[in-house]
């Protein structure tokens, strides 16, 4: 039985993975009325009753305010806010089935970070087409968020971005509590490049990690590879200073620094030997970078963007490139190389 | 006795600690003829006959072609570069004594960070008042580059500056070897300050490190440590690009990440709650951070740049904020901050 909070906002969460439960934690945190919606009904009655999910935040004691339902329709009832943290690449398939029952002045917020395949869209551009909503409707929200330090609590930014500068500020202020501060920008091509970009980076970096090689290395290639980042995302109509902020710089470092980052272990099992098929095996999920490497490349190509890091990954991946040479770009074909 | 390489380029270290028996290693490796100085006799004996240097670099293999003596004279014999990697406060009163038998066509690259005390002075601003050498006879050399990872010939990058590109091309093709790649750039300013300010942000690092919290925290602290470094930079003349590259971004993640870092346990100390007096007993050397916080922030305040980060340091350092405060920086004083 849902229990409505007086006066608090009416906030949907879909997906109850470690980040959506984060994400419902966050929100309630702040004093929201957050319905938190589990494809699984057993996964939907343990956060509801005993406040907890013990398969994705093991340990971790949820809001008493915060409720759970497997029953989309109950979740969605009422909401003024809708955050959306289903896998990238069902969130179509997703928003055909919701789409119809999807309360019609709700604001859409994408927590993901990914590009779609086949038809490379960004995670709003596909909320965008199906849910035909105005653009002002949608905000995306990203930055150096590690789901299992901001469920313990610890200091955390981040940035939410839309189109529409009231829009982000209202979702900002919306997630906002004591130890999780958003903040707002209108770059939304920006803020959710730099989330799928930094997967890439983060492969090399384990990669790196795998072979051996210490910090200078994984230095020099996070450098190097948020140049590869900002280029990318300028030439699709990011502003630079969003790759710079806490979504792009941010989101990397924290990601190449976790080890429990699913895009790092990959990195480092190529690193060590495995094949990709290997890898693929071993891991009992796909980590997000290894999907995206490909068409990530060819929407670098189409314009014209040249990213050596990546195209690195993707030959280590393709079995063309040994692991130990993924550093050359440390090199180049001159003796001095000019600028950095 | 010092046998010379035939045709290789005759070049002097002065200092013997762990970054100048490096960068010893990493000339010689690359064909140049080197001798480097060391103020102890028994040091300087034990290099060049054991080809060790036991104290700085244990375990390290040192090139055969190495020289080493105390005697100045005999390693200036001849040199046509001379490096200097002597304590950034020693460095005036080294040049004073040295500087008469100083060759007279020598090229002089700094491998210091820091800034004298009193003065406020870059090292290339102390080498060029005792030298009184032309500024394009001076290049500084900077990067990600832990000491201890190049000793072990892991791949890594730097950066050469001068203000005349040939000369950094020159000093560039000198040091470049197969695990030691230079790139190069005409920006001496934000080059020098970039080595510096990484010191200070890696403090407060080190301080959210002793006060326990993650990844999240630590990325936004870099990602906003690098603003502040740029703002500083850019306000004394340096090049905003010099800073997001290898000499800046690039080496305050590799010495924020590196456990081995002075800077990063200075801070972890003060934020386990020690006071500044018993983190300088605790330590045998000083923390070239703490140091610098005092001279950069009245640098800061004679251009009006606003450091947040670094001004929280200087509060903790000063026993006037809890450590476990200096996070603020992620929230502000208005509800929802712009930008990010």
């Amino acid at each position: 039985m849902r229990l409505p909070i007086p006066g608090a906002t009416r906030v949907a969460v879909l997906g109850a993975g470690s980040w959506g439960t984060t994400f419902a934690k966050i929100l309630a945190d702040g004093g929201a009325d957050v319905a938190l919606w589990a494809r699984r009904a057993e996964l939907a009655r343990e956060i509801a009753e005993s406040k907890r999910n013990s398969d994705y935040l093991p340990g971790i004691n949820l809001p008493r305010t915060l409720w759970a339902s497997h029953i989309i329709e109950e979740v969605l009832d009422g909401a003024e806010y809708v955050f959306l943290s289903v896998p990238s690449q069902s969130l179509r398939g997703n928003l055909r089935d919701f789409g119809s029952i999807m309360p019609r002045q709700a604001t859409i917020v994408s927590l993901m970070k990914g590009v779609e395949k086949g038809t490379r869209s960004r995670m709003s551009e596909v909320i965008l087409e199906e849910l035909g909503v105005s653009p002002d409707r949608i905000a995306v929200a990203s930055g150096p968020n590690l789901a299992l330090e901001i469920a313990r609590e610890q200091p955390t930014a981040a940035v939410v971005a839309s189109s529409s500068l009231d829009t982000a500020t209202r979702v900002a202020m919306l997630v906002s509590n004591p130890y999780f501060r958003a903040f707002v920008n209108t770059d939304v091509i920006g803020t959710e490049f730099g989330g799928v970009l930094k997967n890439l980076i983060a492969v090399a970096i384990g990669i790196v990690d795998g072979v051996g090689y210490g910090e200078n290395t994984k230095a020099a290639i996070i450098t190097r590879g948020l140049v590869e980042m900002t280029d990318f995302s300028v030439a699709y109509g990011a502003k630079p200073e969003t790759l710079s902020g806490l979504a792009g710089l941010g989101d990397l470092i924290a990601t190449c620094e976790s080890s429990l980052s699913r895009n790092n272990t990959a990195g480092r099992l190529l690193g060590q030997g495995y094949s990709f098929s290997d890898v693929i095996k071993q891991m009992n999920q796909t980590a997000e970078g290894l999907s995206s490497v490909a068409p990530i490349l060819e929407l670098a190509q189409a314009k014209g963007v040249v990213m050596p890091i990546v195209s690195q990954v993707a030959e280590v991946l393709a079995g063309t490139m040994n692991p130990r040479d993924i550093a050359p770009h440390l090199t180049t074909d001159s003796d001095v190389p000019q600028g950095e």
